[in-house]
């Protein structure tokens, strides 16, 4: 018999353990932290996104997709019990509007927004190009012994812009990378919001150095739907990221990911708090 | 005697004049639907991010200054009343979080999360680079009439990637323009944010033709704080703006407000509704 006492054959990965909610009714649930994503203060800002993502996603009057999340990290989630509630405030035609709110201790740790929707076939056009990448078979596997918990889940395969503390100040902090879950696991809109939050923070890869720092908000918009998420499967996504402006405690940090075949997955963009 | 019974030499800015609230109490507002400010359904969406987050920022519990506004269209707003209701759901010592939300005839037409924060000094960088322009008194201002009401409330000087309806679709949807407020008005976060939304669809400007489209969601990070809008005055601001991805109905925009002395004043991304 398999752990949890699930019959030989399941297997629950640990990112759907981090991110599971037991649902109690009118769109609340309860949640609970795990380890296995635990980052220096508090979880991995990834598995907290899709936590709240999760909470309008499997609630059973959400309509369409994810188009637009945006996650607003209030304070340090504890190392336990948590509510997270879920709210359709407007259903269009095509759209759906959510807000959720994630609840630790009677205190407000995070909030989210976000917005379903049904695509249809329209004209389309790819504007931005991917990355230059050799094959994701090429790049060295970043070892991850001496990293947070969150980051042994993810398989990282850096092709420039790594972090190599103490090796000096960059001229810029863009890096490109192949990344998917460790182990293995299809990828759908929930590990897609979590990988938008995987990229180390800007501020190391500039300054080559760690810093505390903590993100305060982060949005992922979708441009795809499930249909190409099951064509990407668990094939490595190439990412890039990059900061614009470090300014007086806060910088912030904008990101792509992309699939199979040149596909834009999702776009990110954070603000994020660092000390000094 | 001025009109509203203001004396004169008073003279409210017809933008202060759209994005007004009234104070009921309780973090809740009665605002009304500008006309001097409609788009071709409902108002721009710029003067209502304003009206949401001067709600908050008028609050007087409010503390810090604007870091990250998103805003969440999820209805036309009618031409009448409407009521707004800010809450802070959480007070650090340097950021304060805030939910938001604008309810007209007992609907939710928009909601939004802003987070505030406390800037102090530290190590700082600019990485992204401002566009190549001319002096804006050497480009020429762009001839509003025609154009939905809000236009006429900005002044545009489009250096490069206008929008002239029929002139045939383009390869890419860059624009880089100079804009301000018309009649002038000192800069402040409020009409920062909506200036945010000012850059023409960038549907419009790819394929050279109006299409219906509405935008859904729209983040605006903010990398400045009071003193540097204070030295900008109302000094034209320089923008870029651009598409990364246009899909199945939906298309991303992505855009940069720079000001004097090649300061980044603004960031902002928003997904957009496009019919064909």
């Amino acid at each position: 018999m398999g752990r949890r006492g699930m019959s030989a054959g399941e297997f629950l990965h640990p990112f759907d353990a981090a991110i599971a909610l037991a649902p109690q009714g009118n769109g609340s649930y309860l949640g609970q932290m795990s380890g296995s994503y635990a980052n220096f203060i508090g979880p991995f800002g990834g598995t907290t996104a899709a936590t709240l993502l999760n909470a309008a996603y499997s609630h059973p009057e959400r309509i369409g997709e994810p188009l637009s999340l945006t996650v607003n990290f209030a304070a340090p989630i504890a190392d336990a019990e948590f509510t997270v509630t879920a709210k359709p405030v407007r259903t269009n035609r095509t759209t759906q509007h959510w807000t959720i709110e994630l609840v630790q201790a009677d205190a407000v740790a995070a909030t989210a927004t976000v917005v379903f929707a049904l695509r249809r076939p329209t004209w389309s056009a790819l504007e931005l190009r991917p990355p230059e990448a050799p094959a994701a078979a090429k790049v060295d596997l970043l070892p991850v012994a001496g990293l947070p918990a969150w980051a042994q889940n993810y398989e990282f395969r850096i092709i420039g812009g790594g972090f190599n503390p103490g090796s000096g100040e960059r001229s810029h902090s863009m890096t490109r990378l192949w990344i998917r879950d460790r182990p293995q696991r299809p990828l759908d809109f929930l590990s897609l919001a979590a990988i938008s939050d995987a990229f180390f923070p800007r501020l190391f890869v500039r300054r080559q150095r760690y810093s505390p720092i903590g993100t305060v908000s982060m949005t992922v918009n979708f441009h795809a739907d499930s249909a190409l998420l099951a064509r990407q499967g668990s094939v490595e996504l190439l990412g890039r990221a990059r900061a614009q402006r470090f300014r007086d405690g806060y910088f912030d940090q904008v990101a792509e990911l992309w699939g199979i075949g040149g596909e834009l997955l999702a776009t990110t963009h954070q603000m994020v708090y660092f000390k000094e």
